[in-house]
């Protein structure tokens, strides 16, 4: 089978690799039909975070059943299905409280121990905790493209604004115009914040947000944008949702909180160097967030997806065939492509 | 009158002061009776914190109104009160919210712009929104004494409790066995924790946290203490109150919790370096706390005290005399005096 290979900054190629198998009782195989390629993925691709040469790369997917091990038993081959960008048992006590990101027998796709999700076919650890069926109507609809976000930013959006503690009529910032801040103002919105403030620097993205719900948006950029956001607010949000995950971003997010107001975090933070702990402290500021666990979010979203009140499609702004990953990658480091999905 | 003043490390000295006066409209003079040496009054005396040589210092303390503004409309001359440890207006938009540490107008006691509470008198600002009246048959009584640890510890301690959402039956692990850390202990029992987990190094202390509610002490340090509190708690706390304020405590708090699990912060992080966020991001771990909201806190606190359900009274361990402040300070930072109370 052919799947996308990391061999190092600015250098990812599709390659013939092993067939994905079942290896244990609990393993089922995807045969993908869609993917993504994530901001994140962008750290390694950038040289901002190491990665071993020669490990797949990719964690968003969703496709068919194959194969399922002999343990599997809420999957079969020819069912529909997404997985989120982590594996997870769903019955360790993490899983059981909601937080299949910290799952016991976990792990992530796209890591040094896994398959990565932008590839012909997947290994799917723990196949029961993990995949999620999706109606086998789906299967050609359009609609399917607007459940594929749901493999990592959407829910990832969501949690920065659970994190954030957004409620009904509160004042929300999002920090960041990627597809992770973008689904993080669809999520504030359908929480009922009252008021979101987008801050981004790309014009298009910013025109988005508009469309998923933001009331302002705020280009410019670190202590000016503080600055724009307190006056906006009045003294600042009560929760902000950072959602890029450099030094900027948080100092960004961390200002534009009121006084004890919450900083919901879920851009991985690469590019964090310290947290000025004595300003959190004396502004009683709550800092909450970390990998989403996608799992647990998953059904909720789905179900409105479904319903047609929720759509983050549009952050899919253009579709590329598996051989053209690596124009993917880079177009989505030049900033050209918001987010990329493939289509197999 | 006579008063505490910060000379430099290790040198404070009462002294002959100004009198304290009215100044506006809405300032009170309170006559102290009773005041505290505070752990945080031990940063600037230990030299761990710069503070201006010359100025006041303390800022716990109760007594009798001696004097009152024109524009004060809640207190009168001869009531009894209690202060927090900050003044605020009680109608500002943070006031209102229920975090009067970050008042608008407000400040603290003992700091460059204000008087300190180990002194004869003290001259409060925004008297309305600061001062507390206690009842009247109050004064002579023991209980006067438990009422004391309001003005700071108590509520410190409630705010670690509150900020690391302490639940009725869950796990809790107190970092600290100072008297704020105590306190935490008394919060925390008295929200209903199933299991207390006391962290400190002192004998006479941890039997103080068994006596407030700890179910468990820990006595070790650093990964040693999180290893014993993972195997106590099966992974570790739902809860950790953090109430220190140096780099091995916090790092201590965040290992004693459980992923998804929250720590509430209220030691000045006067010693904390850096805050390892790739791994509180990981985990999940949420990060709340700061400066008390003391007096939102106190009208609570004060019921159960009255009530005879809770009595923080025992963390005042050794009772000094004005003159003999300079010894109080000695005695606490060689810990052979827990808290020290002042008594006029």
């Amino acid at each position: 089978m052919r799947a996308t290979v990391f061999h190092g900054p600015q250098d990812v190629r599709v390659e013939e690799v092993p067939d994905a198998q079942v290896q244990t009782g609990r393993d089922a195989v995807v045969r993908v039909t869609h993917a993504c390629v994530c901001g994140s993925d962008l750290w390694p691709y950038g040289g901002g975070l190491p990665k071993e040469a020669g490990t797949r790369i990719g964690h968003e997917f969703l496709g068919v059943v194959d194969a399922v091990g002999p343990d599997v038993t809420s999957v079969a081959v020819g069912d529909l299905v997404l997985s989120p960008f982590t594996w997870s048992c769903g019955s360790c006590e993490h899983c059981r409280r909601g937080l299949p990101s910290s799952c016991v027998r976990g792990g992530f796709f796209g890591g040094p121990a896994g398959d990565g999700g932008q590839g012909e076919a997947v290994r799917v650890p723990q196949a029961d905790g993990t995949l999620v069926r999706l109606p086998a109507e789906l299967a050609g609809d359009p609609l399917l493209q607007s459940v594929l976000p749901l493999t990592d930013v959407m829910p990832t959006g969501h949690h920065a604004a659970v994190s954030a503690g957004v409620e009904a009529g509160g004042t929300v910032v999002v920090v960041g115009d990627g597809a992770v801040g973008l689904c993080g103002v669809l999520a504030a919105a359908r929480l009922g914040a009252g008021r979101v403030i987008a801050l981004g620097h790309h014009e298009d993205r910013l025109a988005l947000a508009r469309r998923f719900g933001a009331t302002d948006v705020v280009t410019v950029r670190g202590a000016e944008a503080v600055a724009q956001v307190r006056e906006l607010t009045g003294g600042g949000a009560d929760s902000v949702l950072e959602c890029v995950g450099n030094q900027e971003s948080l100092d960004t997010a961390l200002g534009s909180a009121r006084d004890g107001g919450k900083v919901g975090y879920v851009g991985v933070p690469a590019g964090v160097k310290g947290l000025q702990l004595g300003t959190i402290f004396r502004r009683n500021i709550t800092l909450a967030g970390g990998i989403a666990p996608a799992r647990a979010y998953i059904p909720e979203l789905l179900a409105d997806i479904l319903a047609g009140t929720l759509d983050p499609r549009p952050v899919l702004d253009r579709a590329y065939g598996l051989d053209d990953v690596p124009t993917a990658y880079a177009d989505m480091a030049g900033r050209s492509t918001l987010k990329a999905m493939i289509v197999l």
